[in-house]
Order: structure tokens, then C-alpha cells, then sequence
């Protein structure tokens, strides 16, 4: 499965477990290595009974790595770092000053600035950098130019392709590779439609309830269970902190919507938003390292009465601002009219672009309508700009859309979009299961990636209700996962092919320990069969517990399988069937069927 | 919606939820009367705050209507009765004596016959009922002759289409409407594309674990949720009796399979299993009631050594007994060689076939193989045979198959077996999440449904792993429900999108106790509305938990909508956002775009 023997190359191969138990340890943190020593691609083996392994592909960091000492204090180590000075073509420099109202307090507060938070990140200190003379810093312009980066190898054995696919891909727009220069601690991953389905979860404090540490919690919690990429979208106080604490931990991409921030410093009123305040707040967070920017700029004036008789109307953060934005003043939307500008900036730390579809319907009624379709054009056109200026470009798409109106969607993204990769968010395909919208989206988004959508983005089941807490940050993610792999599957993926046909031969073969090692969620469904058949001895037993010895058709099967020639697992013999086997044995004697009949 | 007032045909409309808190009463029972005053159809009359109400169909029987006293030791009312005796085609009989090996009591047990068995069902005893002189008493027989019933008025009213439909639809065998002479406790309900989606939910009892009362109380939580059908899989001791309580407390469908209990009444030994003891067996279960049974008679000797090559083998319980019969004779499967007896059986108690995919694959690896197709074909020829003896069929479908192969499967069996409708378990879109095959499933499910599956079984979070509890009875039902109305919605049934416009127009207007009490599961969603923002006046408030008051993209959309002329909700005007809508008027009159630009 891997293009490089693991075995061999592994520096790090330390048994070890998320869960505390230690007798039931059935896989390890694992690396394989590029061409340079520091190109460690971090893998999850899992152990077999019989032998085999299963490289699994791995989103949770060092956190995992029992050889790493981590410490959220001080953040995690700069892996890119000297990949982004080797190249020669970025500068350190002062930076922007951080101001007191970049955390949400206002000049006026008697608390004072920044040294008054006691939130402050205490990690050490690192001059910004950025592309020098305002040189493009992309991957996509090294793309271009025909130049395979360590972050491009990096992800072709993530991948496993190899490395001038994932040049090609991102070169021709089709996949980006969201690396900010300022954000190194990362462990870079590829979005696009040719690779692996990614999945991103949202964290961020609000106005209504919040605390730093939680959500940096949040962050590692959620790459845990396979979040490639996170999207902080805070709201409240100590934004800037906030963003600093989860960037210096974070080893995914990490994804904001600058318009929340800008809208902090004029106090929510989105009529006094302006390019200078947005502006200055993309820098600011350039700087600390986003990787990737969700931009509202297909929102434009003459499309907001166009959602008038909707009938849930705008249900966009960012696009419901920037049309009571442009209706306050009645002109074009700032992000539009200075796009070109944010592009340059975009592309001197090599930050990609999210384009936000601030239009996307918000129930099924309103799926696929003229406002919605109207700025998707609008989309296509920035990101053609966008291209222009070596920014990397993805594309957001909804939202709630009933089943039979999904495929448009991709179809003409891909279309409009010159296969930019697309990220949705869902679709949610019915608008009746509140509490249960993890599930209502998981449906579309299986759907929309596997016709071609390249990263989701998850619902937790709190959506439209309420805070997602830890619990359901788990369970929006691992929905996800299941949605993005099936889509793989039907992409017809090999290597999601390989790891479906590894559970399945342990389900078959009553390996029950190495079908939970192989499960998305090994705890849960360890302790789903625990409920029913807690003794230990179950879990080597011949029969599933929901059929009870008599029923199992599985071993029923494995009788007809021994009958015609099947292979029989190692565990099997051993295990002892003997009794049964010998049942049918005689009248297998009599009942030989060639295989050809 | 309604093709008749319900309002004034309405003879119980007494408020009630069904949690206990009275001052959250937000919808009631309610009734559909027919042209004859005992053919009422229950809906559930959900009460909006702006005066208006939606009719939901309503599966949760007479336990959930205050006006009716429900003894489970008694059973329910036999609503249909007198319609199945006034068509004067049915005669009383003594019937087969029940013995204690229906139970699964030996012969050589102690404990002796059924007289000693506490579990023995309480109820006034009812002689069985059968066709006269064997004649074929099934919906199908008065459809084909032009005849609407009373059970198809039933359905029509409760499908909201006209009986025509449903007796064109049941003549064409296009759909089927099970409903056992006796069992004349259901409230009848209709299986088939032209109509909504139904979902079945299995219980039953193991040799692992088992109670009948918490089987009865499983069927009618199950019920409570949604649950269209229910299918009763025990397959431990009490097998009878616990088939007859929940028979006599069933307002749904009850399937079986009863391969299962012919097995137990030959100690598991699949080979012991004759013609005679299954037949024994499908006359017991047809005295008692059962409205539909899976029968795997497509699983032929020739097709077995097909599947010996697979990962998984026979998944299916029955299909892998009847395999290992085949096997274990060297001779074709005694329920194709006596399928047309079989027919004459269940046609003289309208009991429905279900014919069973005894070879569906078990992973994703085996889907659509030549062992799958090559049963379909059978089961085609088996559809055309039991429609030539007036039995009503569906066709049952898989399992596991990836989201590229679903297509293929509803689109070929729809060919094979005309139109019969077709009854699929899921299908799962990957191997690898148990304890969250429920998603996997739902994913499958929600697309064959659109495609034209007319019933969905639910898969629970336990599948794979353990016997489901009542948690992941409820949970398999909700997520089974959202699969189907997501099918509904992208068919286009009218009826659907008026529920998910009535959501979303509660969402849009922050009518948040609407909202709970459309939701598929209202406790749930406003307890996670509650885990945010507890307090009463939330529930009321302009803004989502997840934003906060700043950022509210309803709101604001809201303030949009006025500026252009969108209407104005009563509860908007009155629930007071003057100070809100006053920043934005000012703006508004320098703004005002028209519709048209």
C-alpha cells in the first residue's frame, strides 16, 4: 500500500494507544520518510492478529506520538520552517503591531491592552514573514513554475501518488495545498478532487459562551477523529488569542472567516465595516498564520433583492454582512471592488482563498436558485482573478439542498469554477430533523463528494440549536469521515477499497479485536459489543451477538466457504470450530459442488 | 394538505404531547374520517404559534390518543374486523393446536407444555381466520377485481391521494398493503414508490438475551418514532408468545421470518429442516397474524458455491440456513420446490411475501456479484409465480453496497420483478464505522429510496456489534425517518416539502417552540436548544445560540427582507425587533432596491 516500505523507514514506532487500556493496544503512530530526513509523513499502522498491518492516513499531530513532548504553552514545533527559508524567497519582518481591540476591547475599556489578558499566548515569540518584494509564495506558483516542494512530497506519500500528480493537480487549479508561511507547525495535506476527501470541522468561541483552552481542546480533539483542516470561527473576546493558541497547536490548516473579526472592531455594525478595517484584519491574521480565508466577495448588491422572497432569506454569517453592508451604502461590496488587492496580499503569505457562498440557501425550498447560482458566477469570475495572482483557490457551496438537486450543483461549480476544488458545506437534504443534521448532511455530503466535491465541511448534530460540545464535535466528525470515505470508496479509491476489505475479512474471520483496531471509532464500537457480550471470551467467540451460536450466518458461511474450496484463516483453525466443523464435514462428503457448476 | 377537513371530521382532538411537561403542548391527535364512521385515520396535528397547523402522518397508534384506555395484556381494539367479516369471504376455524416446541420447549422438557409458562399472552382468545375453500381473501385479489377496500380508503386517505391510485397501484403489484385477516388490530398502511417512504424496525429476542415485555415495549417506542412496519426476529425461547403479545399490541404490520423459529424447532440443526415443519410453522405464524414473511426461496443450490469466492460469504441468516440445507441434502431448496403451496397458504390469509436476498452481499467488496444478481433473477420468477395466486410481494434488496453500485440494484430488481416494491436493508456505503452503521446506512438508504426503494429496514448503531436497546431502537428509527423524508422531498411529494417549509419558515421567523414541535424528534432538539441558552425568554429570542446577537445571519436576513418588500410574519411584528428594524429603516429609505434590478 505504501509507496515506500514504513517498516524501514519508521524513526518512531512506539506501541501505543488513545485509550488507557494497555492490553488492547492494536496500533502505533508510525512515518514515512521522503527524500530529506525531516519529510516525516505520520501514518496509523494498525496490528492484526494475523499478522498484517493496515496503514491508516493520520490527521492528529504529535499529540499521538508517545515520542513527542508537547506542551499547548509553547506550541508545537515549526516543521516547515526551513523548507520556507531554503526557498529563499521570504522575508522576516516586524509585523503588524497587535492592538487591544484585535481581542474585541474597545479603546475605551478601563482594563486596558493585551498585557492585561491573562489568555496571552506565552509561546515564544516569531517575527512574521512573507513573500519578499510581494513575490507570490504558492504553492501554486511553484506549481507552475514546475517545481515539486517538500510540501508537495510531503502530501504524495500521505497520498500515496506520486509526487508530479500532486504537482499537476495543483498546478492546474484542480487541488490546493493550504500552507501559510507564517503557520510551519503544520503537517501539510491536499485538497482536491483527484485525492483523498477531506473533511473540515468548525470550532470558535461566541458571544454567548467561550473560554481559550476549550477550544484549543476542541482543535486537537477533532483532528483526532480525522479533521484535516479546522476553521476557527470566533466571535467573542480574545479572538486574536484565541486564533494564536489554536494556530501554534494546530498540525492542520487552519481556516477563518476575517469578516467576524472586522465586524468585532466596529462593534457589529456592519455599515461602518470598510476595506481599510478588513484589510488590516487579513494582514493580522496572515501574519499569525491562517492558512485559509473564507471571502464573501461574490456577494454584490444588485443579488441581495434577488434573496428578498426567499423564504429563510440570507443564512450566511458573512453574507448576511456583507449584503447589509452593501444595502447601508448602496455600493458594490469592498471585498469585490478591492479584490485585486487582496489577492496580492493573499499571495504573499500564501494563503488560500475559500471563496464563501454567502448566498447558499438556507432550507430546501430555496436550493439552486437565482441568487445562489448568480454568485456562484460571480465565483468563477474571482477565481480567475484569484489564478491570475497565484493564489490558491477553493470554492464554498451549500448548505440545504434536497437529493435530487445535488448533483447541479458540483456540475456547475466545476464548470463555472475551472474545477477549482469545491467545499460544502453538507448539503443538509431535509430541513426537519434538528438535533439529527449531522445526519440530514452527512446524506448529501456522501453524495456531492462523491461527484466530485473535495473537502466537507461537517454539521455537528447541535446545528441550528446550539454550541457543538465535545461530544458533538466527535460525532460531527467521525459522520464526516464516514461520508467522505464512502464517497472515496465510490471514487473507487484503492486505498479506501483496502482498508473496507481488511474490517470486513476480520468481521468474517471473528477477528473482533482487530475489526474494533480497524473501526473509525475503535471505543465505541468496542463498547457497543461489550453491552451485549461483556466477558472477554465473546470476543474471540465464533458467532456475532446478535444471532447467538445457532443463528451466525457468518459461520454458517465459513462452513460453506470450507465445503468449496475457500481459504480458511489461521484464526479459525485455531480457534477451535472443530465441533461444528465436524457436523458438516460428513455432509460435506456427500455435497462437493465445483465452483464452475 | 388534507383531502378532507379534518378539522370537522375530527372526533378526538383532545391536546396532549407526549412528554409530561403540559405547558409544551404543541400538537394533538387528531383523525381523518372516511366514508364509514369507524375509518378514521390518525394524524398528528402539529399547532403552530401563528395559528396555522401541519398534518403529520402519525404511526404512533392508540397509545398516543388520550380518549383510548391501552392494555397490553389485553391488546388493541380489531378496528378492521368488521370490514374483513363483512366481505363475507373469511370463515372461522379451529386452527393448528399450539404446541410447547412453538415456544421452543422441548418435548423432553420438565417444565411441560404452555400452560406453565408465565409469559402465556392474556388476551381473549380469537379462533384464526382464513379465505373460504381456500380462496385468495388478499388486497391484491379485490384490486385486480376492481374492488376499493376499506383498508385502501384507508391508505388513501392517509397518503392524501385518491383510493383509484391505491387500488391501481396494489392491482399493478406496484405496491402492497399487508394486512393479515388476522390481525385485524392495524391501522392499514401502504407499501409502495407512488407513496411516502416506509421504514420497518426489527425487534426480537436472542438465545443471548431476551424479555417479551421489553420486546412489546420496543414495537411500540419503535411505532412512537416512526416505525412504518415492525419485524419480529426473535429466536429464542417463547418464541410464540412473544410473536402473539406483540401481535395483539402491534397498530403496524408485524413480519416475520419464519425460517428462524422452523430452525428452533429443530435445535438449530439447519439440515433437520423439512417442507413439513416449515410449512407447520407459516400456518402457526398466519393463524396468529402476521401480516408479511420473509421468505429466502431464491437462494438455490446452484447459487451457493457462488458465493464461496466472497469476503463475507452468506450475511443473511436465512439465506446461509437454506444454503446449508441445500448443501447438506445435495437438492434444491424445499421452499422453491413448494413455493406454489406456499402461495396457496398465504394467499387464503393475505399474508404479503417478502422475498428474501438470502445471497446480499456483506461488504462492500461483494456487492452487486453474480451470486446477488443471479438470486434476483429467481426472485423475479418467484414474483411472477405468487402474483399468479393473488399474493401480494416486495422484494428485498441489500446490505452493503457503495454509492456507485446503489443505482444498479433498484434499477435492475424494478426490471426483474415489475415494478414489485422493493425492501432494502440500508444499504451500508462503507465497512469501516461500526457503532455507526446507522450512518452508514442512512447515507444508502435515503438514495435507493429516491431512486424508488418503497420501504427502508432500519439499521441500528449496534448492528454488527450487539442486540439494540431502546436508545438505539430510537436513534435507528429517527436516522431510518430522515432517510426516507430526504427520499420523499427529492421525488417531490407535495406533502413533504410542506413540512420542511413549515420548519423553515419557524426558523426563519425565531418561532424556536414551532420549530420543536415540527422536528422529528422534538425533545431532543429543544433539549439542545436548552444545553446553550437555558433560559425561557432564548426561545423567543431574535437570534440563533450559535451567533449570538451580533451575528445573527437570520436576523439580518430578516432586516433584508423588509427593506425589499418580503412579508412580514405576525410573531416578527409583534415579538418587538423595533429597536433592531429602526437602525436599519434609516438606512432602508436611502437604499431601497427594486425586485427587478
Amino acid at each position: 500500500m505504501a509507496t515506500q516500505d514504513a517498516h524501514t523507514s519508521a524513526t518512531t514506532s512506539t506501541h501505543m494507544s488513545a485509550d488507557a487500556s494497555a492490553e488492547r493496544i492494536g496500533w502505533h503512530k508510525d512515518y514515512l520518510t521522503g527524500s530529506r530526513p525531516d519529510l516525516r509523513v505520520p501514518v496509523r499502522r494498525v496490528h492484526l492478529s494475523n499478522g498484517r498491518d493496515v496503514r491508516l492516513y493520520d490527521t492528529s499531530g504529535p499529540y499521538t506520538d508517545p515520542a513527542v513532548a508537547t506542551d499547548v504553552r509553547r506550541g508545537l514545533a515549526p516543521l516547515r520552517e526551513n523548507w520556507i527559508i531554503a526557498r529563499g524567497d521570504t522575508e522576516e519582518y516586524s509585523g503588524r503591531p497587535v492592538r487591544p481591540e484585535d481581542d474585541g476591547i474597545k479603546h475605551t475599556s478601563p482594563r486596558g491592552g493585551l498585557r492585561n489578558l491573562d489568555a496571552v499566548f506565552p509561546g515564544r515569540p516569531r517575527q512574521p514573514r512573507r513573500g519578499r518584494d510581494g513575490a507570490a509564495v504558492t504553492q501554486l506558483a511553484y506549481a507552475r513554475r514546475g517545481e515539486i516542494t517538500a510540501e508537495m512530497e510531503y502530501v504524495a506519500l500521505r497520498e500515496n501518488v506520486s509526487p508530479e500528480v500532486v504537482r499537476e493537480e495543483i498546478a492546474a487549479g484542480r487541488a490546493v495545498l493550504p500552507a501559510n508561511v507564517n503557520h510551519p507547525e503544520i503537517e501539510p495535506m491536499i485538497i482536491g478532487k483527484r485525492f483523498l476527501v477531506k473533511v473540515n470541522a468548525n470550532i470558535g468561541n461566541s458571544a454567548v459562551t467561550s473560554s481559550i483552552e476549550e477550544e484549543v481542546e476542541k482543535m486537537t480533539w477533532a483532528t483526532r477523529w480525522g479533521a484535516d483542516t479546522v476553521m476557527d470561527l470566533s466571535t467573542g473576546r480574545n479572538i486574536h488569542t484565541t486564533r494564536e493558541w489554536v494556530l501554534r497547536n494546530s498540525p492542520v490548516p487552519i481556516g477563518t472567516v476575517p469578516l467576524y473579526q472586522a465586524l468585532e472592531k466596529v462593534d457589529g455594525k456592519a455599515e461602518e465595516l470598510s476595506w481599510e478595517i478588513y484589510k488590516d484584519t487579513v494582514i493580522e491574521q496572515a501574519e499569525q498564520g491562517v492558512d485559509y480565508m473564507t471571502v464573501h466577495a461574490g456577494v454584490l448588491l444588485r443579488y441581495v433583492p434577488l434573496t428578498a422572497r426567499r423564504k429563510t432569506g440570507i443564512v450566511s454569517r458573512g453574507g448576511s454582512i456583507m449584503a447589509a453592508w452593501c444595502l447601508a451604502h448602496h455600493k458594490e461590496s469592498f471585498l469585490y471592488e478591492n479584490f485585486e488587492e487582496l489577492c496580492e496580499i493573499l499571495a504573499s503569505y500564501d494563503v488560500t482563498f475559500s471563496l464563501g457562498d454567502g448566498l447558499r440557501p438556507g432550507c430546501i425550498a430555496d436550493a439552486n436558485d437565482e441568487a445562489q447560482f448568480a454568485e456562484l458566477r460571480t465565483l468563477g469570475e474571482l477565481n480567475t482573478i484569484a489564478k491570475r495572482h497565484h493564489v490558491q483557490t477553493m470554492i464554498e457551496g451549500p448548505g440545504h439542498v434536497p437529493m435530487h438537486k445535488i448533483k447541479e450543483n458540483i456540475d456547475l461549480q466545476q464548470e463555472i469554477c475551472e474545477e477549482a476544488p469545491f467545499y460544502t458545506l453538507g448539503p443538509l437534504t431535509t430541513d426537519v430533523a434538528p438535533a439529527y443534521d449531522h445526519i440530514t448532511s452527512g446524506i448529501g455530503a456522501a453524495m456531492i463528494a462523491w461527484w466530485g466535491t473535495a473537502m466537507l465541511c461537517y454539521v455537528t448534530p447541535k446545528e441550528h440549536l446550539g454550541l457543538p460540545d465535545r461530544d458533538d464535535v466527535k460525532t460531527g466528525v467521525i459522520t464526516y469521515k464516514i461520508a467522505a470515505h464512502a464517497a472515496d470508496l465510490a471514487k473507487g479509491h484503492p486505498d479506501a477499497q483496502e482498508w473496507d476489505d481488511a474490517l470486513s475479512d476480520a468481521r468474517f474471520e471473528f477477528r473482533w479485536e482487530d475489526q474494533f483496531n480497524l473501526a473509525m471509532d475503535p471505543e465505541t464500537a468496542r463498547a457497543f459489543h461489550d453491552a451485549t457480550l461483556p466477558a472477554e471470551p465473546a470476543k474471540t467467540a465464533h458467532f456475532c451477538s446478535m444471532c447467538g451460536p445457532k443463528f451466525c450466518s457468518m459461520r454458517i458461511s465459513q462452513d460453506i466457504r470450507r465445503e468449496h474450496g475457500g481459504e480458511l484463516s489461521a484464526a479459525e483453525v485455531e480457534a477451535g470450530m472443530a465441533a461444528k466443523s465436524k457436523e458438516f464435514a460428513q455432509a460435506g462428503n456427500r455435497v462437493y459442488l465445483p465452483i464452475a457448476d
